[in-house]
């Protein structure tokens, strides 16, 4: 409340505190402490971690293919002659792609829209990578595309819009992730849309 | 639980990520959501946040009056000839000057500690700046000495080493902050009101 008022004793303190408090989450408070933090730690320290930025932001790429962040033209994931190159997963975001990674449970491609249709934020269709998606299934050998978009407003709309964009591909499979009672959680603490929806798409017991 | 095995797409973002979550209180999940942040920044943004924290490291100072950081020789504060200079208040950290001038009640000198004596911790008298505050008060007319450390048992087994360093000086006034900070509080998260009023009254130190 009075952090308006505070008091630096040094403006290039300030100044590092200013820039480290416009990060997501990152308070004045928190922003100090990280700063005071870096205050007792090797000049050397410092450099790596600023280095560590500059040089991500200056060279790092989007992949050509999925536009997943990556190294180099194209990404390992695309690039990889393992993987099944007839499914492609749309997925949100990069932090999606490696969420679905890490279940070990995918081994197909990617699509990283780079958002969702969101008209509230002004986020319509022709600022994320849906016409790359269509082209690509249009001249790729796709057999089937994954949303796997989050359970939102934003991400059904989004869905919607795919389906819609990608329906000319007669042969083509339009599969959605399964939505149901998360793994570890109480029926009855879920909320009764995703109950319902999980009623719905029950799936016959197999017993192992 | 399986971060240990997180495939990161890039090695430039992965090297970003370990820096940043090498900082007090960044996971690296909180790592990579500000990293993600910064990619989506100007490339003159991440460069200014870069710049703020390795100019800051290169180039603040700490006082050499009341080792408080500043950007010259002598801090603000020693520097202001407003101020009381027959008071010192011995703080542990430069959080604590901040947050005491923050509360507007207090108009003299500071002496910043820059730790305060943990056995558990290995820190003894000697890592800490009390020698020259016992010179200092010895040099210059130092007539009140606060002691202003957190309520904890590393600042209680300060305030009694002060104490007894400080003794020989038989004009000179010992007072502490008065326990309105409860037990156990950090103080530089109490609020401006409780703290403002434990200088107002803070009570002659009997070093018992």
């Amino acid at each position: 409340m009075t952090m308006i008022n505070q008091q630096y004793p040094s403006k290039l303190l300030e100044n590092a505190v200013s820039q480290f408090s416009q990060l997501p989450g990152i308070g004045r408070k928190t922003a100090l402490r990280l700063v005071l933090h870096l205050l007792r730690q090797d000049t050397e320290d410092v450099e790596r971690l600023a280095s560590a930025l500059t040089t991500m932001k200056r060279e790092v790429k989007h992949c050509r293919v999925c536009h997943n962040i990556s190294d180099l033209e194209i990404c390992p994931i695309c690039n990889n002659p393992r993987r099944d190159r007839k499914t492609v997963c749309v997925v949100e975001n990069i932090q999606d792609v490696m969420a679905i990674e890490n279940t070990q449970q995918y081994h197909g491609l990617y699509h990283v829209l780079g958002g969702v249709i969101s008209p509230m934020d002004g986020i319509g269709p022709g600022d994320i990578e849906i016409n790359s998606l269509v082209e690509r299934v249009g001249q790729e050998n796709v057999e089937e595309v994954i949303l796997a978009l989050s359970p939102t407003m934003e991400g059904d709309t989004t869905n919607f819009y795919l389906f819609r964009k990608l329906a000319p591909y007669k042969d083509l499979r339009i599969t959605v992730i399964a939505r149901g009672v998360s793994v570890g959680d109480e029926l009855e603490y879920t909320d009764e849309v995703t109950l319902g929806r999980s009623i719905l798409n029950r799936t016959i017991f197999e017993g192992k």
